[in-house]
């Protein structure tokens, strides 16, 4: 029997028999608008798990370390045991969502350059965007840590604007969430999936993320199906 | 017959036989909540005017230039013509408000050091609050000019905040406006005044500010004349 740490709304995180590690399963539970909108679709965890795994080994290609191992199988992963920064980290580059809504800023509006926004990770309070002041004053992270999250963030999202580019696909926005190994080194960690990415076809703007499960776009599988076969496929395992 | 500029939610702005200046009228008119509550209170046009001339003069005197030029009614001003930057500038000694509640700060809480946050000022999308980088994104501001109005800020901030410290009187949080003038410079601009800031007795936490009205905390024009009886009461007209 293994042991759960942690269960997430996408993920269960459990023991391994290596104190430095931990195993992932994806689970496939979607949920949206901070857990008001939630569904069961089954494959999801098993491409996000994919998703995952390919992006991990694709970035660290380019020398960019995460806290991923191996995929274990379709839905689990192993990957380094880190302490999660309560911070999502987002990029955009193109205006969407909630970016758009609050601003004012027209859906599909290319932004002058890529832009970092920091949320705190607090589903009480909603996720609040917050300024690095306020990360600073709610001791979330010191000014280095910020510095080095964005500095990673836009290497991050170079490199991955550039791939998906390749696959006929514009990467809009994504959301990364970094930890802290034993050595308190930052490491890229969480996942990089349509849960976490908006991503649009380059042709037709067709929306292959988890926006279709937002706004009831039509089947988020096939959708996320789709991310998954441009990206090469089933061939990793 | 004056004309009108333009109407704000506590304010007229009317033009002047002078391109250079306008003439401000503090109304009676109390709103919070983006609008969604309002009221009709005598007085509060007159003590908002009379408290703000006091404090523009204050500045002044200690070298902090502001668009005001002269009292010269108890409810009207008289000011140099600046073109508004759409930021609500605030600055926080103490946890309060909606602060408190987003980043869920308790209430009266001293934070480590003061803060500048900055807000758009814009009804429709209900003032939202801004990074650094959604002002550029925007064009709000430059840089350089973000880097003016938090000098400014943290300036006007530790001359009121040592000024309220005499009258017993903590300054916990406050919203300050920034126009350009004819010839680009910078300058304070707007109101200083209950409305605009928060202000807790020093002895009994008491408030004396529009937190009487926002909460129902019982008469806002005797809050309001406290603040300007300390302030020194009816002796600039």
């Amino acid at each position: 029997m293994r042991e759960l740490l942690y269960e997430g709304k996408a993920k269960r995180i459990f023991k391994t028999d290596d104190e430095q590690t931990v195993l992932i399963e994806y689970k496939d539970s979607a949920t949206a608008f901070n857990g008001q909108k939630k569904a069961d679709i089954t494959g999801k965890g098993r491409l996000n798990n994919e998703i995952t795994s390919l992006l991990f080994l694709k970035l660290k290609e380019q020398g960019i370390e995460s806290h991923f191992i191996k995929q274990l199988s379709e839905t689990e992963q192993l990957v380094k045991k880190v302490n999660i920064i309560p911070l999502e980290v987002v990029i955009r580059n193109v205006a969407a969502g909630s970016f758009s809504k609050r601003l004012g800023i027209e859906e599909g509006k290319e932004l002058t350059k890529p832009m970092v926004e920091f949320y705190l990770k607090n589903d009480d309070l909603e996720d609040p965007l917050l300024t690095t002041d306020h990360i600073y004053e709610m001791n979330v992270a010191t000014a280095e840590e910020v510095a080095i999250l964005i500095e990673k963030a836009l290497q991050i999202n170079t490199v991955l604007t550039g791939f998906f580019n390749e696959l006929g696909i514009n990467l809009i926005d994504f959301k990364l969430e970094f930890g802290k190994d034993t050595d308190g080194e930052i490491l890229l960690a969480d996942e990089i999936s349509p849960d976490t990415c908006r991503l649009w076809d380059k042709k037709t703007n067709e929306k292959l993320d988890k926006d279709v499960f937002r706004r009831d776009l039509g089947s988020l599988t096939e959708a996320y199906e789709t991310v998954f076969n441009r990206l090469g496929g089933k061939q990793n395992v």
